[in-house]
C-alpha cells in the first residue's frame, strides 16, 4: 500500500492535503483529504460526507481547521464512492452509484467488485492511518448519508472507533426512499433481510450498542427530516434498547454545511475527549 | 431599489443569505451574499473576491461566520462582475469579462454600459447597506483581484471606508499581465494614462493616502507573487510616500482560501476596531 500526495496547502500552521491511492477494497483509485495540525499527531477523526460530495466538501467548507489547529488530532475525509468506473446505472442519479456509496459492501452484480465502502473505511482507511500517519486512535462522524455511515460503522465496531457523532443522519435507511433505492441497488431487492445489518435503527433493535453516548445534531428546518432522515425512529429504538444518545434538535437550522459549521466544535470536543 | 432574498441558512444563530437585485450601475441583475449575526447590526465589511469567484466562494469557505458571530458587524460579498450578458470576448477567458470585473468603471464599447463595478461597490452597494440593512459604517477588504479592489476603493474613498485590508492583492495592475489585459479591455490600450487611477501603487505615488494603516497578508509560496501580485512595488511606494502599512509575508502559505481562513481573524479584528 502506498499513498501519493496530490496537493497540500499550509493552513493554521498545519497542512490541508489531498491524497490518492490504489484501493484493494474498491479496486479503484480512491482519494481523501486530511487536515493535520502542526506538531505530533496521535488521533484521527474520520469524516464521512453525504450524497454528491467528494473528499473536498467538508475540508473546504466546515471550518474544521480552526477547531483542530491546537490539538494532537487529524481529520481524514474519504470520497463517498469509487470513481472512474462505468457500471450499469452508476452515473444516472445523484442518490445511487458515484457519489453515493452508502458505506456498505455491495453484493449485486458489478457493484460487489468495487462498491465496498464499508471495508474501505473500516479496514483500509484505518490501516492507512496507522501505517502512513502513525495514528493510534480513531473516531468517526459524518453528515446525512455519511451520518448513516458513522452510526452503522460505529455501532458495528465499538472497539475500533472511540466515539461516534452525526449531523442530520439517515438513521433508518430501510424505511426511507434514499436508503431503499440504494440498498436495492447494492444489496438486491431479494435480500431485504440483509439490509438491516446496514441500518442503524435496526442494529439497535437487534441488540447492537456502544457503551458511550452517540451525539447527533438535527436541524428542525431540514427539508429531508420527515421523509428521509427519520431521526425519531433511531431515538425511540435507542431509548427502548438502552443506547445512550445526545440528540439535539436545532430550531431553524437546515441540512447545509452552514448548519454543520455552527455545531462542529461541540462534536469535535466529544471526539477529542474520547481519545 | 429593492433587493430580493434568494435563500437563507441559519448559521451560528445568525443568517447566511443570498440576494439579487436590479443594479443601476451595471444594468444587470447582481447577486451578493451576506452573513448577519444575531442582534443589532451597526457596521458592514465589504468583501471583494478574486478572479473566477462569485458571491458564494468567500461566504462558504472562509469561516467568517465563526469570527463575526458575536459582533455587531455584517459582511457582504458581491459577485465579481455583471452576469447574463453576451459582450464581445466576455466569456472567453478566466481573467477578463465575467468573473473578472476588476472593480473599475469601463470605458470601452459594450463594457462601459455594464462593467461599472467601481460605481456598483462605492455607490450602489453602500446605498443598499444603508437603506436595506440600516448600516452606518463600512470597511472594505478582498483577495487577489478583490485585494486590488479593496486597496483602490479604500485609497480613493478614505472617508467612506473606515479601514482597508487585503489578502494577496494585485497591487500594481498596470505592471502585471492580469492587470494589463483587463485594463486594455475595459479602459482601452490608447488610454494608458487613465489606467493609473485604478492602480493602488500609482495612486500612492500620485499622493493618495489614508490616515490609517492598511493591513496586507501575502503568502510566500503564492504561485502568483512574482509575476502578478508584485507586493514589493506597493510596499516601496508606501514607504516612500508615507502611507502606513502592516505587511505580513507568510512563509509556506499559498494563494488559496486555506491561507485566507488562517489569517482572517486578524483582519476582522482590524475592521471591528475601526468602527
Amino acid at each position: 500500500m502506498s499513498i501519493s500526495l496530490i496537493k497540500s496547502h499550509k493552513n493554521f500552521d498545519g497542512l490541508t492535503s489531498f491524497y490518492q491511492h490504489e484501493s484493494s477494497a474498491t479496486k479503484t483509485t480512491m482519494r481523501f483529504s486530511t487536515f493535520i495540525p502542526e506538531g505530533e499527531i496521535k488521533n484521527a477523526i474520520i469524516w464521512l460526507s453525504g450524497l454528491t460530495c467528494t473528499e473536498e466538501n467538508f475540508i473546504s467548507k466546515s471550518g474544521i481547521q480552526a477547531i483542530l489547529k491546537d490539538s494532537d488530532t487529524m481529520i481524514i475525509c474519504p470520497d463517498t464512492s469509487p470513481r472512474g468506473l462505468q457500471l450499469a446505472g452508476e452515473h444516472d442519479s445523484y442518490d445511487f452509484g458515484s457519489g453515493a456509496g452508502f458505506y456498505l459492501n455491495a453484493t449485486t452484480d458489478g457493484y460487489r467488485d468495487h462498491y465496498n465502502m464499508y471495508d474501505y473505511i473500516v479496514s483500509e482507511l484505518t490501516d492507512i492511518l496507522k501505517t502512513e500517519f502513525s495514528v493510534a486512535n480513531y473516531s468517526i462522524m459524518g453528515h446525512s448519508m455519511g451520518g448513516h455511515g458513522a452510526l452503522v460503522l460505529g455501532l458495528k465496531n465499538p472497539q475500533l472507533f472511540k466515539s461516534v457523532s452525526a449531523f442530520s443522519p439517515i438513521v433508518n435507511p430501510t424505511q426511507c426512499p434514499w436508503g431503499q433505492k440504494a440498498f436495492a441497488g447494492y444489496l438486491g431487492s431479494e435480500n431485504e433481510a440483509n439490509w438491516s445489518s446496514y441500518d442503524a435503527t435496526e442494529i439497535i433493535k437487534a441488540g447492537g450498542a456502544r457503551g458511550d453516548a452517540i451525539l447527533i445534531d438535527q436541524g428542525l428546518d431540514d427539508e429531508f427530516l420527515q421523509e428521509q432522515l427519520l431521526t425519531q425512529n433511531f431515538s425511540e429504538a435507542c431509548e427502548k434498547h438502552g443506547q445512550k444518545i445526545e440528540l439535539n434538535y436545532r430550531e431553524g437550522y437546515d441540512h447545509s454545511y452552514y448548519f454543520i459549521a455552527t455545531f462542529l466544535k461541540e462534536h469535535i470536543e466529544l471526539h477529542l475527549k474520547s481519545f
